[in-house]
């Protein structure tokens, strides 16, 4: 394995074109674009890295499969009536289809559908207290103390939300939050900000692994079933208008994010952290998702094959 | 297995709600709406079956399967400049993707896709010679020389086809069809109109099971990677604006047809083909689906766990 | 034209079907729906009026017309810049065309059009200022220094206006919006609880009469072209996803407010302000729209005859 | 009017970006760019021209105004149950808003709302005879018998026209076309290849000038109302998503058509019709709708001003 990952990381070393760096966030427009990590962690207890895999970033939207976690564990099904569970054939920050369908977002994996989650999860509490929940919740499933928001990058953020501002407006225009829309917004954007480097973010996603239960710690975090449906949504919609492109090219469960990462999972095999900041046209990490192509081309972990 | 399956057949036998007959071709309209049959073949060549798994049904969408498998050996990638991979979000007769894309279908599964494999796949050839290919490959694949189509249904589809015909002369529009539209039509139409049982449908998904190769009659069909990748496709776009709430629920590689049937590919264990005319509001078998949901309760056979 | 207006009154008292009060601003949703007046001022000096013509009403989006004219003087074509001017065949309060078009508003009529406008007139000064201007200007139109603003109406649509927040803050994502975007909506909710009566309305009109000269105060408000211009748009746009109706029954230029008013203005010949509170399924007065399609069969008024 | 129409033709002639001939019908590519005509027809009987005002060019969707007039004549007001009458904010080919709305077109001058008004008035004929019957129609309008199909635009036409097929279908497919699709559709696209000059047009539109009568002919063709909605109609639909444009710069109710050619209306004053090939963007003639702006200026026809 660790042969694979120097392979992978010695042929993204070379990569030119490396895509473009976010820049509609201006703290996110300043990292350097060279970097590249990613981190394999098996069941077994063994955990693999090439590159500056203990490098923290921001792991943007993959926070919503964490918050999409808690939420279920909360309300449940219950969830479903806030957001639905299809892709939407649209961008992430799409406004067109909450309008067609009564303000009701597709899926928790757009922003429209993750800043819903987070009110869902927000249960009458300040943001402040949901806010600890959600990086408590983290730092239990990567086991790691540690972990943290970048507040520079929650600022950063709150100065450039319009459009998220934009879809949290329109939902409550629907009746759909239940919170005030600020205070939902500024939960949102400091989940959004929570740094983690490769490391952590393999261990967080290894509940996804094996059937709901972290085999590094031994603690089951959800049920056999919702670890697979989580993984299903993953799949469907972890990659916004890219995710029939991600299925097709890489074949696994995954979520990215802006900051460059992207989580996967290989169920029964690996959780996998990714990290290159620049990003496709779609907003997903371009070395990050063909350091998973070779990958899944090395172990044949694709859940379409066998 | 076996016990499985006869379970399954005895819930679905006491199911009131199955659903609407799809009454938009009017020979399918005819169809018992009390039938079910679902057949599970394993790559060690056993195969099991419940219900009237010999009764042929009008397997309609489920063909753009071997369509697609047939365009992929033809064309190779060259296919993609066609047809996207990506799920649309909108209903499979939905027009209006195409109008903001170009006349570019989003995916192969959806009618407009569809309908421009088959003009892909033609190159030149007379629709009568077109047929007999496709028809020669679903028998080849099936191992089944019996497979034939069902007249009826063709002539049915060909008088009420204009939303068809629309996508297809829309497609024309932009310069996306190289052949003459009722020629395509009449090709696409009698392709859909293909008559299979459960097992000869379930005999036909074998390739998909075992990354490319027949095991029950030992012939290679296509590459491990282009298996995995039709897969993939199956599981984002096979379902229609219903592929989320499938992959949620039964989280297999699935395509579905509105004459009732579902062939779904578990990979590694077993092709299984289900049938019940009924549709749901999509479009999708009801109880097919409810029956496929019981079959990975019981065989732990979702792709998102292991 | 009293007797006109006499029998236009008698035949609205008898109507039943009175429409809908709007309800999604609660201090509108308050008004009596029993309510009629018209009021008919000529160029000559001459003002006709039946029903309850000094009882004031809220007169939402009709102020959008105001607006327009403000930021046609003070920054001339440049306004186009901001917004368009075709009609969008969409509702009032749709975000759809924004997303596709770069969030441009289609025309100022729309809401998020008038949004735009709003902010294009601010320039640099905070709401205070700018509504001062906007009623200034109002008043001086009516020749009216009595008129004021609902304070109750505007605080109504402050708590209720998220979705023209979503509106301003979409535009905001596009780089459109040159000021803060709760200070341009306060502004904007403040602008569309002008309270005005139908005889200071149809004052107020009269610039537009008469090729920009108020013929009652002699003082041209703008060029002969504007005012034609300023007419156009109002009959392109006027009533949103109704204009086309609105012209085909009526052949006036005229802009509705979910208020209930309606200025429409037959050139050369009056400005005519209408007022019922119950609204159509667009938004738009039932009654008053009924009413001046009577005017109109009496008068001979559309401007598509002679 | 003579010497304003000599001033146009001059100004025009000076033209270097006279936009670009329809490509997309082979037949009207072959247009020389550099013609251009104007007739002004006054109720006195005196007519005007400048230009090549005997040169025929092929009508196109100047037609639909025609068809609309006798489709009302036909069915009255259930042509409303076929087409609506608001702006679509669509392009003239669009068919977005058909899946959105049932497959019922927004107004009568979008091609498929055309489309749908042909197969209102075949009730039941061939297309030869309802193709008699509009040329009569026009004919009797323009009082020349001369005027006839130019049966090479109209072959040329059928060979190009998936689009028009599309939306023919499309709205077969809504059940809303009692005639075969090809019977309706080669019916419309003679309907557009019906060749005229500018002379004759001027002379077709009379009837729109005073109130329904044609004051050349002494003939009453309709009543004064529906005079004034047809006008409503061509100023709100008239130029597609160009109408709002059209209606702010020449402030006329007028139906252009890919020709080239543009009828406008100035309500009691006079019947223009104006040629030149070249189309802007949207296409409307580009020299047309220049050459009416300076009519306009010069005459100060504007429905918007008195």
């Amino acid at each position: 394995m660790q042969d694979i990952l120097n392979d992978i990381y010695t042929t993204m070393l070379s990569r030119t074109d490396r895509g473009q760096v976010a820049n509609y966030i201006p703290q996110l427009a300043c990292v350097n674009p060279e970097q590249f990590a990613i981190t394999v962690a098996l069941p077994d207890g063994q955990v693999f890295s090439a590159g500056c895999a203990e490098t923290l970033f921001s792991i943007q939207s993959i926070s919503k499969v964490f918050t999409l976690t808690i939420a279920l564990g909360k309300l449940g099904d219950a969830v479903w009536s806030r957001v639905g569970r299809e892709p939407s054939g649209d961008p992430f920050n799409s406004i067109v289809q909450l309008e067609h369908e009564n303000g009701k977002p597709r899926n928790p994996f757009i922003n429209a559908g993750a800043i819903a989650v987070v009110d869902a999860i927000m249960m009458g509490h300040q943001p402040r207290e949901t806010l600890g929940e959600i990086l408590q919740f983290v730092r239990f499933l990567a086991n790691d103390e540690s972990i943290g928001i970048d507040e520079k990058v929650a600022q950063s953020e709150l100065t450039t939300g319009d459009r998220n501002a934009a879809l949290a407006h329109f939902m409550a225009a629907y009746g759909r939050m239940k919170h005030p829309v600020d205070q939902v917004l500024g939960t949102y954007f400091h989940q959004c900000a929570i740094s983690m480097n490769c490391l952590q973010l393999a261990k967080a996603g290894m509940f996804l692994v094996s059937d709901g239960v972290n085999k590094h710690t031994g603690i089951r975090v959800v049920s056999a079933q919702r670890a697979r449906r989580i993984n299903s949504l993953m799949l469907m919609c972890g990659h916004y208008d890219g995710s029939g492109e991600f299925a097709y090219r890489v074949g696994l469960p995954g979520k990215s994010g802006v900051g460059g990462g992207i989580l996967a999972v290989a169920p029964g095999k690996a959780s996998i952290a990714v990290w290159s900041p620049g990003l496709d046209s779609i907003g997903n990490s371009k070395l990050g998702t063909e350091a998973l192509e070779m990958l899944v081309q090395h172990t044949g972990w694709s859940i379409f094959g066998h």
